[in-house]
């Protein structure tokens, strides 16, 4: 690990202690060294309090004169509640600032590394930029797109299976992994399925940890079909949100409306527009959604390029049948040449099955109308 | 690690150093210690040479006496060309005798140990069992069963399919794992697949890397509608073994057999039976197949609990599709709870491919008539 990667996984260790308490802001840490030796360091802890640098200047004093500061993210540029951070690292005298990755957020985007140039500092911008970028995934798509973040969750056996051809899917992994999914739903605003798995398993989709938190649930259901009395209209654990299409029935509104249950049209004529759907829970601040799909839902997902982040749990065990579905239904692509590759792979043990955690790398991208 | 387990693994690292140059021997290592000071090491180098502990004692000389040796494999009973080794070991008046793993070989299993403790020398069985019994795994079957280790190869994408709906397949995995797969044909003294497989793709079923040895290729084919001008006809690359049924053409048999093809009639009537495929297999000493074929072969063969070992590789991507076959086609079972479930699963990334080693656990035994 080179000098840099210390200091700089130093303030990433100190930003993702925060994970949970920054909302709607993203995770930043702070480091300050002079002399070869740390003099400040600093964390953002709270939306409206002051941003990591902030806390790491306070902390050096005087002795961050002619320091060096690592900061996970692009100092500020903008004047928020506590000023751009860029003028503040000019006015403590700072002579260099290495940062992790610049600030997706539009009105930043490389104006706080101007502001340092400008003022002669020198500047290493890509120190740990993975890792850092990671750490706030949700936030830097949701801060540029002004949609969620979309994690698709699935489970299979080794062979590729989501279930028997019969269905049978209980239980594919072991009990500390399916604990695992419930951490994923805590973590996430919002959890998305089709109507078809509303009918077939009346699920609660709920987090069944201590103190979780659960996740807003977002039914796709073109014709509102959904049973009336289904756990996730009836039982009031969380909110439940329906997407229909234009063929949803007026009748069917009202009956879920009167339960207290959130029904958006959006434009699909025959399907919900996903685009849609998704952008209405931009606006609504649903900035993750985890979408625990049938086959059928995680490929539309998919062929639309709409799956941020992959995390697929795989059992050691072997199911086998042509029948027998796998976590991605639709047609598939016809040359494996077009296939979707994964980028930063990596693959984790979980009681006895494995977690592998992926990006989607679309290759042509689509444009959307 | 325990001290136990740190000579243990010394002479487990010897005897795999052997790894190729025993057959039809297994690997096995010794050493022997003497207050506290190695005294000698030895292992099996080659059928008809001295075994592994016969080496280790002449190094030690003298100082065997009141020593103790770690030997990997119970320590043979019988009279072979170098004497039984149990005796041995008692003339040279060793005191202590730790084994990783009994001898499964039928003229010995216990025997060995039953002649050490009745010489008063005490006896520790089971030290790095795992390792050393997977050392010899083949050995281990071969030597019982009379029939092949078996060893099911594959390769998916990370949603479990094998090709594309159109039977795209061209690559799946990176460089580096199709070498692998070279690696693990030259390891195995045969190769099966279906004769569907030699139809559609035409392999040459070789082993593509430097001193690579070629498996034998064997083909199941149960009427003998190989094309006779297919590669594994033709090439003279490698042996070719044709398994067929009753169904099969006299007339097609023997133009293979003019080409130099061996044709077996197995029993099957409609398909060629896989039990009688490897006891004819094993008759002719070919103590390990590797099983490359399609979803229906690979799926048979798992039906018919015949599999020892998987070796698959997983992609980085997705392919999609209802209709993409995966590596097990067949009907698979219909009860999650019945999945086959795979023991000592192991998981190693090659290039930017996973490939999981695993044994299939097989939950209620058929019976073969």
């Amino acid at each position: 690990m080179s000098e840099h990667e210390f200091y700089m996984n130093l303030a990433i260790n100190n930003a993702k202690a925060m994970k949970g308490q920054t909302d709607p802001n993203p995770l930043v840490g702070a480091v300050i060294i002079n002399h070869n030796r740390i003099v400040g360091v600093g964390a953002h802890l709270k939306a409206g309090e002051p941003h990591a640098e902030i806390h790491a200047l306070r902390m050096a004093g005087e002795q961050a004169r002619g320091g060096t500061i690592y900061v996970t993210l692009e100092p500020c540029s903008h004047h928020g509640r506590t000023g751009p951070c860029a003028e503040a690292i000019v006015k403590a005298g700072i002579k260099k600032v290495i940062v992790a990755t610049l600030d997706p957020n539009p009105i930043v985007a490389g104006n706080g590394i101007n502001i340092l140039k400008n003022a002669n500092i020198e500047v290493i911008v890509g120190i740990c930029e993975e890792e850092s970028r990671k750490m706030n995934e949700v936030f830097n798509k949701f801060i540029l797109k002004k949609q969620p973040f979309i994690t698709l969750k699935s489970a299979t056996t080794l062979d590729g299976k989501i279930s028997t051809a019969t269905w049978d899917s209980k239980w594919i992994t072991s009990e500390e992994a399916r604990k695992d999914v419930h951490q994923l739903r805590h973590e996430n605003v919002g959890i998305l399925v089709g109507v078809h798995t509303v009918i077939k398993d009346d699920p609660e989709l709920t987090t069944r940890i201590e103190n979780g938190r659960n996740p807003i649930r977002i039914i796709l259901d073109s014709t509102l079909r959904i049973p009336l009395d289904s756990k996730v209209v009836t039982d009031q654990k969380a909110d439940t949100w329906i997407f229909t299409s234009n063929q949803y029935k007026e009748e069917a509104k009202k009956k879920l409306e009167q339960q207290g249950i959130k029904v958006f049209v959006t434009s699909g004529s025959n399907r919900v527009d996903l685009h849609d759907t998704l952008t209405i829970l931009g606006e609504h601040s649903v900035s993750s959604v985890l979408i625990e799909g049938g086959g059928e839902v995680n490929a539309s997902f998919l062929a639309q390029q709409l799956i941020d982040k992959l995390v697929l749990y795989v059992a050691p065990k072997l199911i086998g049948g042509k029948q027998s579905p796998g976590f991605l239904g639709g047609t598939g692509f016809e040359k494996m040449a077009d296939a979707i590759d994964l980028e930063h792979l990596d693959i984790q043990k979980i009681g006895k099955d494995f977690k592998f955690t992926g990006y989607p790398v679309y290759k042509n991208l689509v444009t959307h109308s």
